[in-house]
């Protein structure tokens, strides 16, 4: 009792903040997310200076290819979503004859359509914890097309993006420090962020570079292995596909023996693939986790699965409007509980986000009013984003001490560099990690922005960058000539 | 390590689940919802029930009255607020001269004074992580105009509604169950829920049912000093005015008295005011804790201050919008970094949801074209709601055994009923709570859901239900008469 009392009595008599550093929640202070982190919060700052001396620095526009964020960089929405998201706001207008001189006739009838699976058509209400349920329907009937097997609405949470999603898995199963999380290294942040929030452990496992970021099941098995024998229990593992920042897409046969992995050791595979629709080479193709596992003839009771998606990537890349779903299959129904309690609590995502998340899954059919305008929309960011894919891992790879893996999916790549013991110097006495030190010296020179490769983990004395292949295609020119006379520059200044 | 290995490896090997209630994260098992919680599942049950069979129940439709969701009662959405969004969603709209034909004008400025603000105009784009600077600016000049205080936008966080918010401050403060958080019994079950889920204690301190739930600075002292004899670290305290499910306003001098505790005990507040616009009594009027803490002199020096707001709730009940934001002031600056990092690993929050919150915070104004209507329908909701809150205390104060303290905010009643030892007794066969039994029994009657009390706390040994006040209002005389005559033969069937 005493110690307790005493402490607050002092903090509040000594006038100290009652909360510091030192008091709050270490969990919070152990996460990290670069993606949005120190080289981003300076390039904020230069980009207020700009504003208030527009010669002050030797560019005049900052370039934010940190982030997966499509319409920041000028991508247009696509209309049909827009249309359909504008009519369900202010369902209002669909009785006004005016209307069809400013939407499209399926737009209209796919808004009543939604506003027929709503309860009392309130856009404005609550819905159900795991999001309407006629939208959800459609969700799944779209992942069974996708996939050719059998999907059910009740398996489906809608969420506020993937993140929350991720979130609620990791709390789930999370106990403490000694349930583990394998997860891909290089990996996207949000990861090691959520398995710190919820205290558990992050065990890696590596990705090959040199064979294209390959995902070896021997190396899971090493990690998993070694994880153990330091007392940690393995609950599941994260795959990423296509990768988040490397961009590979997984060939059917390494898939399916994930699965079998996953069913072996029993871990919950935790599958991010919000980049499904983000695949820019010929002789690759996005399966998901769960046809690969049906298609192995594994059923409910063999093994916990979770699919992310999001409407933020693919080619609407709506980044704020802030939907997704998780796709939960193979848990137990006192399990599937839990998770709907935990979601409850939050009462339901935002129902704009819902709508968008099933307008997804659900495009414009042909013999739509809005199919070819739709499709033009469609393939022409997805050839667009492929085109950029290539002309700026071809620029990466053409510069001297820089090696780039294709991006086969996904919005980033993610080159190796190879800095001098100089350059690696420089970063020491600055304090900073050297593909930190080399981000931040690309970004004063060039109002660039890429996140430096420890952000998203490397093999330890490799440094890397991530950067986004989402800046407009008649920028990548001009982009490409910065980078490359910043990089001639820099590579010159530490030669050793 | 051997142990650990064998435990996964015979999991495995034993088909076992790999998920089960005995291996996941016990804090979700002890976290619960009553708002969505067991007697609403029982009640999406019957409503499966009478889809199929009209004619099964003695009722012919369910009456959720367990939560505040006008809209899903058959509240219209603000217009003003729903053209500005279907703009926004679309904003192409605006460049058409037919547009005119359909939206307001004062609608049409208004959206692109939003785009304006938001950088290339991109609805679509992931913002800021505390929301879109422009929006909290506006925000922060409608906080400063409602408290006659400064406010800042560099204070706000946009949240996808408020309970994001509150899940964020009580992740930053709890460190383990040694932390404790001061609760209004009875409370909003999501501060009991968040705070299990982060691992703290609830301490809990009992409004005064006799003096219309009153708030005594004793009673949270007391409180306060036991958990310190506990060993407990006491962190904030929660103060929700209107209360919930309480819905008694807080007199100026009460709260003068809380900030003063706070201030000398070095307790951070967390005041939910979700509710502010939602005053049904001449003789109260909502202030804000900040307002109340700057007109006695303290600064942010002197104490930690959140505000939780929402779109959710006052006259626009924009629930399904997931809208909201908390104005933090009194951190410093290091533990506000904290703060936007958490944020930040979650992006933002969805950009309709941030708009929707600059909107209520700075709604049409005399003069706009829009602002005679806004009124008529922001005033027939108000007063609408507040007759409504009158007709249901009555008829509950008129009915034997119940007694119900004015509903002077916020949108609930929480009668107190005096059971029967019969009553409990029988519920006690049925394996439930009293207050649980009577609500089933209600429900199973009339079809009318309401809360337990025991979902919220309550003074051992007394029994509430928590009722919405938002049935539509014609609505009203039919509810109050099927509940007189339920109440009336249970109370008979169970007469001692």
């Amino acid at each position: 009792m005493a110690s307790a009392m005493v402490r607050t009595m002092s903090t509040a008599a000594a006038g100290a903040a009652p909360v510091s550093l030192d008091t709050i929640n270490p969990k919070v202070l152990k996460c990290e997310y670069a993606v949005r982190g120190e080289i981003v919060t300076h390039a904020q700052n230069l980009q207020q200076e700009l504003q208030k001396n527009p010669e002050s620095l030797p560019f005049d526009k900052i370039l934010y290819c940190n982030i997966g964020n499509p319409q920041s960089l000028g991508q247009q929405p696509v209309t049909f979503f827009r249309e359909v998201l504008s009519l369900c706001d202010h369902p209002a207008l669909l009785d006004k004859s005016e209307t069809h001189a400013l939407y499209s006739s399926d737009a209209i009838e796919r808004a009543w359509q939604i506003l027929d699976k709503i309860p009392g058509r309130a856009t404005g209400a609550y819905s159900h914890s795991q999001g309407i349920k006629g939208l959800r329907d459609e969700i799944a009937a779209g992942i069974a097309a996708r996939d050719g097997f059998h999907a059910s609405g009740d398996n489906i949470f809608l969420t506020d993006g993937a993140s929350p999603a991720v979130h609620m898995m990791m709390q789930l199963l999370i106990r403490s420090e000694k349930d583990g999380i394998l997860c891909p290294i290089p990996q996207y942040p949000l990861y090691s962020a959520s398995i710190a929030l919820h205290g558990g452990s992050l065990v890696p496992y590596f990705l090959d570079e040199e064979t294209g970021w390959g995902l070896e099941v021997d190396e899971l098995k090493k990690q998993l292995e070694e994880a153990q024998s330091k007392g940690i229990t393995v609950r599941a593992i994260v795959v990423i596909n296509p990768g988040n920042p490397t961009g590979q897409v997984l060939a059917e046969e390494n898939q399916k023996k994930i699965v079998e992995f996953c069913k072996n050791e029993g871990l919950v595979l935790l599958a991010d693939e919000v980049y499904q629709e983000n695949i820019y080479v010929e002789d690759k193709q996005f399966h998901s986790f769960k046809k690969i596992a049906r298609s192995m003839g594994y059923t409910d009771d063999d093994l916990p699965l979770v699919s992310f998606q999001s409407v933020s990537k693919g080619y609407y890349g709506e980044c704020g409007k802030r939907g997704g779903y998780m796709e939960v299959i193979g848990f137990s129904a006192d399990v599937r509980e839990q998770i709907y309690k935990v979601a409850s609590v939050n009462l339901c995502s935002n129902v704009s986000g819902q709508i968008l998340a099933s307008l997804i899954m659900n495009p414009p059919k042909a013999g739509d009013e809005s199919y070819e305008s739709f499709m033009v929309e469609k393939d022409g960011i997805l050839s667009s984003l492929a085109r950029r894919a290539k002309a700026l891992e071809e620029a990466f790879n053409s510069l001297e001490g820089i090696t780039c893996n294709k991006a086969e999916g996904a919005m980033y790549l993610f080159p190796l560099i190879h800095l001098s013991q100089k350059a690696i110097g420089a970063a020491q006495a600055a304090g900073t990690a050297p593909d930190a030190y080399y981000a931040r010296r690309l970004l004063e020179a060039t109002g660039i922005v890429v996140v430096p490769g420890s952000g998203f983990g490397q093999v330890p004395g490799t440094w890397h960058f991530r950067c986004t292949i989402l800046p407009q295609e008649d920028k990548i020119p001009s982009i490409i000539s910065k980078f490359k006379e910043f990089h001639e520059k820099f590579m010159d200044e530490y030669r050793d």
